[in-house]
């Protein structure tokens, strides 16, 4: 059985139609994976997610690892059995969570070691421990462990955690093939840093393939630099991994930096936006997002979104939803989030097919004016790349 | 069509076998009534309360005319266009939310007026606009208004009490006849009150025979009086009403309780313990109770309950939903709720197919022994009677 493929059946500019296959799955390409934290995508079930349409999800190291324990996933059979997604999981590599939710991090060449912020309990994640932990999750996408900086860190200190992130790339290589059984049937992705420096960033990549791995994560972006510069940022990036390789820009984002990153030469997204934003009240539309909770809804018999087929907008009205979603009613987040995961992958499905017919210039442009131009009149969008979210 | 038959088909001791003829459905009994109180089973979709074999919901009056609002769910094509659940549903009257949720409460011969608690303005509850709420509501059973006081107040208020309950459910009578087009379609029922004095009783059920209605409810139980209090009270109770017309136990309750009401002859029940219970951990079992949350199920790889046919047991096991509970998970919430709904409607199903077979007595003791068993063992059964909570 093939352990992993990355197959390009069209191009439309720098944006690739493709096909990854793996044991456990094929993945549609670009593809958006939702996000299941803590071994579960929150409020919905696996059959759900997958009926949306998703091929992949997004499983978090550093949550599971601590709750309910790597080892104690593995006993109960991986995290395809113990959560019932039998489909293809990405795991990331648990450094972004450990920068931004335990206590007392203490970074080292050999790892990062941390308190747990759910018990005060202390770990280490190093790139063995990370590619074991993902081992032991039975992830089929392994993410390297990287070092992360704020993106307002001084130049040096950039230099020196993309440095330093390469040979934890080596690391988790070397970890990674020493794990045989796991490494026959999954796959290793590196990722590039460099922050929003042309320069570093080609660096970075250049380590990166000397090592070889499966695919390539565009990491460092959507942490507060705002969307222009993730943008011009992704105007070179993309272009400097391996053209034959899987490109996942990681922890983005809003429909429109996805579009935009499409058209750029990206393969693959996650992002808690659909899922986060199904819980606070936004709902996703062609028309910019809309929040739910507002009063003028109260009475509107329209679904969240009119046309979309997902089970939400086919049974229940805007009214409805509201009421729940005022009422702090779980049915609530259910419904919108699972709105929210068939929106993103309406938005894929809609890219796939505009690359397939050469059309995906128009067709983002006619996405982007229109998703922007009523949010825009509402003071709906928000702040671009702000999406990546612990 | 038909709009109210109570055909009996078969009796065994006290206990009854039947169904309800609406025309929204069907209602097998004896039967329980999953609680709706905000417009939705807390968690669950109605075509997943339909799957678990609930025949009818029960939503709440009190909560509904508050948020989202009567008038408005009446604008929105009712209750059942509203939340999705076609089959019929009984709403109680509010008085039993006004007395233990709201605020200042003035009790008159008029009615109850108090302050809402969610935004502490100021309504009115009384027989007429009780019936007219359940009316804009669309209500296929309606329940009569009326005046709950303390199981341990003096004894004249409870007379008293009772004696206004009559009086206002005659009001509540006229107010549901006024209403023609709904009343053409809906049933009304009456409640007993007499706290557990029998000579009460009797006089709150002759007088409520005399005013006349659909099906005859038992009011003021399970409001902290125990177990054996109950069972007392119910060992007249139920014989006090009309033997052709359908007896409800209202906010009744755990599992031991239902099966001794049925075996006196109760036929529907609603209480909201499956849900709430499926929210705090706690999942009901043939053996007891189980407190998901507990260590021993961390790594248990049976179902909620072996041999369970609910899609939460054939498809997860305690380890998964012992981690979701453990990690507030939404889903923990779904599939605990949806478990003990399963239970509550298989528990009712096996008991109806006990009557059906004139086994009942041998079947309730069974069923009691194994449920009290191994429950007693662990402490888990927790105190009987206390189920009714707002």
């Amino acid at each position: 059985m093939t352990r992993f493929a990355f197959t390009i059946h069209a191009r439309d500019g720098a944006a690739r139609l493709g096909t990854i296959a793996m044991q456990r799955g094929e993945i549609r390409t670009p593809a958006f994976m939702p996000v299941g934290t803590a071994a579960t995508v929150k409020s919905q079930r696996p059959e759900e997610v997958r009926a949306a349409g998703a091929d992949i999800i997004l499983g978090n190291t550093y949550h599971l690892m601590l709750r309910p324990g790597a080892e104690r996933v593995a006993r109960l059979g991986g995290l395809h059995h113990f959560s019932g997604w039998t489909r293809p999981i990405l795991t990331d590599s648990g450094g972004y969570q450990v920068m931004s939710l335990s206590d007392l991090t203490k970074v080292t060449e050999e790892g990062v070691s941390f308190k747990s912020h759910l018990d005060g309990s202390r770990h280490l994640l190093s790139p063995e421990r990370s590619v074991e932990v993902q081992r032991l999750l039975g992830s089929d996408i392994v993410m390297q462990f990287d070092q992360l900086v704020p993106a307002d860190a001084p130049a040096p200190m950039q230099v020196e955690a993309m440095e330093r992130s390469l040979r934890w790339g080596r690391r988790s290589r070397e970890e990674f093939n020493r794990g045989s059984d796991h490494a026959a049937a999954a796959a290793l992705f590196g990722i590039q840093q460099g922050v929003l420096d042309q320069t570093l960033r080609k660096r970075s990549a250049d380590g990166l393939q000397e090592i070889g791995f499966d695919g390539y994560a565009i990491g460092g972006l959507a942490v507060g630099e705002g969307q222009e510069a993730m943008l011009r940022c992704l105007d070179f990036a993309p272009g400097q991994l391996p053209a034959d390789k899987p490109r996942y820009l990681m922890g983005v984002g809003k429909p429109d930096d996805i579009v935009e990153a499409v058209t750029r030469g990206v393969d693959m997204f996650d992002c808690v936006l659909p899922t986060r934003s199904g819980r606070t009240g936004q709902a996703f539309t062609a028309d910019g997002p809309i929040n739910i909770r507002n009063a003028r809804f109260a009475e509107d018999q329209e679904p969240l979104e009119p046309g979309c087929p997902c089970p939400a907008c086919t049974q229940y009205s805007r009214a409805y939803v509201h009421h729940l979603v005022r009422s702090n009613e779980i049915l609530g987040a259910m419904l919108m989030t699972q709105h929210n995961i068939w929106f993103y992958q309406r938005l894929m499905q809609g890219l796939r097919d505009a690359i397939a017919a050469g059309g995906l210039a128009s067709h983002a442009r006619a996405f982007l004016q229109r998703y922007r131009a009523r949010a825009v009149e509402r003071g709906a969008l928000g702040e671009a790349g702000q999406d990546r979210i612990p």
